[in-house]
């Protein structure tokens, strides 16, 4: 049972990192900028590290022998548990750029709390995950104040982008017994004992950039129990596409 | 050494019905009105089933029991032979309707004329499929007129569309000694032949749309010989995805 819930919640995270990993790997030839394209390039690379530890550690978990390609190209989308948010199209720059602020608002203090995780895998997935983190929110953050702090239109893009990506921030803070099962046996983060420190940083972010936060409202949910956009099929059909083709097939 | 060119032959009229069809398809949902909606894919499904007649020849001619979901699901980018034109990107609508208007120009009378070939499967194919190019063709010409003698914005879409497309218009009456044997055994249809039908078509259409004949320059080629563009590759991973996914899956 303890088992079963560690694995939902490695996979869940190893799922958040692969996807918003694949998404910036979408920008590899596009980026406005050479240093963009290779910022990017590397983010992306450092989710995917992260990504593929965490895979290999849910197989261990699970004791079937996947590993980390299995579960990343031999999943359809329904088996997918990655937040919603790490799935949304790149959009323009701006909306790229507040989705992965977003997202590593949130991922370093999950990491850095995660660091002393009971758990040996996962505190040791932490402590290198959590410096990535923290270089990937230094990053998007000040792209994020640039765009806000900017011109109007780069600024109208960076309100745009935050507005329609807020949506998606409550699903990051969800909470249900597997998790706080998991949290109270010092191996999971509590998300509500995080949700400070982002509202924090987000509050200063924003007010750096002159952009202003968005209203609370509805938030989507789902994307933890399988239940996904549109975007992660068609992720998947390119993600998965070798595999699929050319089962088995290896470099 | 006639059922290899036969073959070749069928299987790249088949792939750009497929491919442009496909491209068509990804409207759904997202045409600027219903009516248009509706009639893209309607054409879309005209020459999915165009395709499907095509292929499942291909597969007698074969003989080695391939069908028509043998060859749209389970090819790779180059075993495919489809016009480039025909993976084009859909673009804006303006882009749409040109890379359409230039198909049906040159569909049209290869059907008309293909409905002599001594060739009876395929004499009966283009004996449907010159009605629904025809079709297809008083489509894209009347929103290629409207477009173009329509607002300053609409004309210079359709103009940059119709520039963007050009160099993809050479391929379409590309010959070579398989074609030319095909044609003077009077199965397959001489592309000089019907080249003065398109010219004139293309001509009169934009004439009425006020729109300028791009220069003749330099043309792209490769796609009967499966060299494509990068485009194609990613219309076959969402094309393929449930086939490659859950192979020999069936309605």
């Amino acid at each position: 049972m303890v088992a079963e819930a560690l694995f939902d919640y490695v996979l869940g995270l190893a799922d958040d990192a692969l996807i918003l990993g694949h998404r910036l790997s979408e920008w590899c030839g596009h980026a406005p900028l050479l240093e963009e394209e290779l910022a990017l390039a590397n983010i992306g690379l450092d989710l995917i590290g992260q990504a593929r530890r965490l895979y290999d550690y849910a197989g261990a978990v699970e004791g079937k022998g996947r590993d980390a390609d299995g579960f990343a190209y031999l999943r359809d989308a329904p088996a997918f548990c990655n937040l919603l948010l790490a799935e949304q199209p790149n959009g323009d720059f701006a909306m790229t750029i507040a989705r992965q602020f977003l997202y590593a608002a949130y991922a370093t203090p999950l990491w850095r709390t995660m660091a002393n995780s009971g758990d040996a895998a996962l505190a040791r997935t932490a402590a290198e995950a959590r410096h990535q983190a923290s270089y990937h929110l230094r990053h998007a953050g000040g792209w994020l104040v640039r765009l806000g702090d900017g011109t109007a239109e780069s600024r109208s893009r960076a309100q745009r982008a935050l507005d329609a990506l807020w949506p998606y921030t409550g699903e990051m803070f969800e909470t249900d017994d597997m998790v706080m099962t998991l949290a109270a046996a010092n191996v999971a983060v509590d998300p509500g004992m995080i949700k400070p420190a982002w509202d924090e940083t987000v509050d200063a972010v924003l007010a750096e950039a002159t952009l202003a936060r968005p209203a609370e409202g509805w938030m989507q949910s789902g994307g933890r129990r399988g239940r996904h956009s549109e975007h992660l099929g068609h992720i998947l059909a390119e993600l998965q596409f070798l595999q699929r083709a050319y089962p088995g097939a290896t470099w």
